[in-house]
């Protein structure tokens, strides 16, 4: 197992987690001087400062993706949104492959209209298979374009409104079922928020192995949490086993970023010069 | 499958849906006077009214129990409070005997002082086997008493604080472990609640088979939901298809109550009468 205490080498920042201090060209800056070698923006983040101006910006700074955020949101109450969020989904393929990441992430949605408080339908099965039957049309422009898809389970409680794939052994049985060569188009992002409950983790991390490991997200649960989308903590601060899951990923094989991704409305208020460096300090204390 | 429209002789109350309106003795009144022939109490309101009067009143009143709340929290952070939680649930299957319950429901627990905000460890893994010793150990209790023990498996955004057994595939795995001949002492209490969003639901409600399937509890999940304690819905104001899945249990071959049980800062607002009504009402209407 990599030591992580002794350097960051292997750290990467999610957007999302200073995305209230700063506008995204700024936080490749901050990550830069800090030595912080990668990130995973966020598309709206990216739409912001320009996809061409970005991938210039990272180029220059030296700055690699550990993932792109994010495709996803398949399933539609009609045909016409089906298919519209196959073409968004090809264009944040051609989005990723600009900004050379190692992997698209999916957040596959679930019940459509769930977000805004309206599903147009609460059959989370036709919701599964239209995830299914979306990845499976993603896919081959995926393959054409070389970008793999990682497919990120959410908590059960993100079920109705972001996504119906709830954890890694459903990820994985997907992955199968689509992708049986295991040839590197169809992966997993395991983020340590959504799955560290599950009573099978080690298992299907185990099961997932070097080729569908794409991505590792760390932050902490909290106990007790708050709010069902942004009181994630900083690692160290909750009851997650970070360093005993990180061990059960590298005997997988894997051996890319840990990426801290923290939607916190308090860390979003602290500023984010502290929030980098306290996740520099914990990598190497924590993770 | 039972037509519950025309009727609800299958409706019980779990007592914590109007615990802040009325004391126990008058929720029992207020059942039996509408025809409601079941509650599921919990122990505290049990007890502000005396173990033995609620007995003598629910003979008299005709009313009877699907469930005892609750045996459960076993882990602990020495010895003494592993024991200490044993002798617990020896007393909690002591007082379901006398009321008559037909099973004892487990929220089996998870890091000790996590619900004070002060887990005394982290490895939820050893929370795990820690609950499985304690059932092992209460087991032969329960057999003597004739008390089924229903494990509930918790949603996992409880997982921390509640409850670590949080699939019914862990639940019913645990069963098979403790009781391998399905001998009716140890089963599950599937709740709507908890599991909605599961992909194996289906799967592990068959599995289960009618000896394992020892309460079935109601409510809805409300999207979004605002809190992860006191924010269940009313059957029929969310986005789990009850019916749906009243139908899994009852071709598994149950034949019990729906029991109705919500957590709700906005029901616990409305009169009481008004909460049974609307029970009842969508009772016929959605389950």
């Amino acid at each position: 197992m990599r030591d992580f205490s002794q350097g960051h080498e292997w750290l990467s920042i999610n957007t999302a987690t200073v995305r209230k201090q700063w506008r995204l060209d700024r936080i490749v800056d901050e990550c830069a001087r800090r030595g912080i070698r990668a990130i995973s923006p966020w598309r709206d983040q990216v739409a912001a400062v320009g996809l061409t101006a970005l991938a210039k910006q990272l180029r220059d700074a030296g700055v690699v993706l550990s993932g792109y955020c994010r495709g996803g949101f398949f399933p539609a109450a009609d045909e016409a949104g089906l298919q519209a969020a196959i073409d968004d989904n090809r264009r944040a393929i051609d989005e990723a492959c600009t900004l050379r990441a190692p992997c698209l992430v999916l957040v596959v949605g679930s019940l459509p209209g769930a977000l805004d408080g309206k599903p147009a339908y609460r059959d989370i099965a036709r919701a599964r298979a239209e995830v299914r039957d979306g990845i499976a049309a993603t896919l081959e422009h995926a393959r054409a374009a070389g970008m793999p898809l990682a497919i990120e389970p959410l908590h059960p409680m993100q079920a109705a409104e972001r996504a119906c794939i709830n954890t890694l052994e459903q990820a994985l049985d997907l992955c199968d079922e689509l992708d049986a060569a295991r040839g590197g188009a169809l992966g997993v992002a395991v983020d340590l928020y959504h799955v560290w409950w599950d009573p099978k983790l080690a298992q299907q991390i185990a099961r997932a192995g070097r080729e569908r490991l794409l991505a590792f997200h760390v932050c902490d649960w909290l106990s007790p949490t708050r709010d069902l989308l942004n009181d994630r903590g900083m690692m160290g601060d909750g009851v997650i086993e970070i360093r005993k899951v990180r061990g059960w990923m590298e005997a997988a094989g894997y051996a890319g970023f840990a990426e801290v991704e923290i939607f916190s409305d308090h860390w979003w208020s602290r500023p984010g010069d502290e929030v980098l460096d306290t996740c520099i300090a914990r990598l190497r204390s924590v993770v």
